[in-house]
């Protein structure tokens, strides 16, 4: 997506050659209007596909997922992170490990919102090494659901997260792959 | 709102005489076409202030917050929640007490996305006891920001976060205020 590249390129900040922050329109400040061209290009992108749910896990992953969702007319359902596996008896549980915080949480699905009727969307801000993307990929397993893939705004290609997800046969879209980055200049993978 | 009341009289959960179960439509699976038609609602209600921001706080609210930016074309922030106060020098940082988990957290906004020239609306989900909007209030003053208003889905008027606020003159409209609950009826009050 030529725009949000042009975005990244003028506007991010990077930090050392890990750290990418676009927080001023993406994860914390949102540029809605800009949003909404996210939510067309997704759509653009698995409009072929019958998506009947939009899955995300909390929190910056909702407004991208709301934004997509508003173009399919299908439902968001937002995984619920939690720090105990606890004694819920109707949800589908994924234990993620998230190299942010270094620990581990447990994502949580009610039985209710996916069941094997759903052909889901998975939507995130991110992908890095990928574990809330295998986490969401596991409940939608779990729910007997199908997946049509994988939407994700910002990719960091340099990790291993994108790359296991295609081995293992995903369709997963990524609006911008970067290739590599420091704090002078940002190389993208062509698509 | 007439049809929010309608779709709570006729599909909310009530468990016991406070809890309120909407968790199919509004904050675990989110009915996006019916959020629209919220912040359309909450438009229509502040649609002759001169909004900069809207404001919420993460995870269930940013849905709501996104809805209502549509329609203001202005940037959605979101609050983020810490269990650290930390060594963050660069955010408006409120302590803010949870009667669901029975704990404190701290709530943290960078200074970049709030400052003296905005004129803030404040978007939630639900107001029971009111410590989140408190927090949110305290950091539009930290910033020195000016408040527009307080729109919120759902208030629990059987306690007491909408009165408190009232009293201080906050602008607040709820879309349904519940007077009373319990398994067999839900009250709500005129407005």
């Amino acid at each position: 997506m030529k725009l949000l590249k042009e975005r990244i390129r003028t506007e991010a900040t990077v930090i050392g050659s890990q750290v990418l922050k676009v927080d001023h329109f993406l994860n914390h400040q949102v540029d809605v209007d800009f949003l909404h061209k996210i939510g067309a290009e997704f759509y653009e992108r698995f409009k072929d596909e019958p998506i009947t749910k939009i899955l995300t896990v909390e929190a910056s992953g909702i407004a991208v997922a709301v934004a997509t969702a508003w173009f399919f007319h299908v439902p968001v359902v937002f995984a619920k992170k939690s720090d105990s596996r606890n004694l819920d008896q109707d949800t589908y549980t994924s234990e993620v490990f998230s190299f942010t915080r270094n620990n581990c949480y447990w994502m949580k699905v009610s039985w209710r919102y996916l069941d094997a009727q759903d052909h889901v969307l998975i939507i995130d801000d991110f992908l890095a090494k990928g574990r809330a993307v295998q986490g969401m990929i596991d409940i939608v397993h779990q729910a007997g659901a199908s997946l049509a893939g994988v939407g994700i705004v910002i990719e960091k290609g340099f990790q291993e997260g994108g790359s296991q997800l295609r081995e293992q046969g995903i369709n997963i879209s990524s609006l911008a792959i970067i290739e590599s980055m420091d704090e002078n200049h940002i190389e993208f993978r062509d698509q």
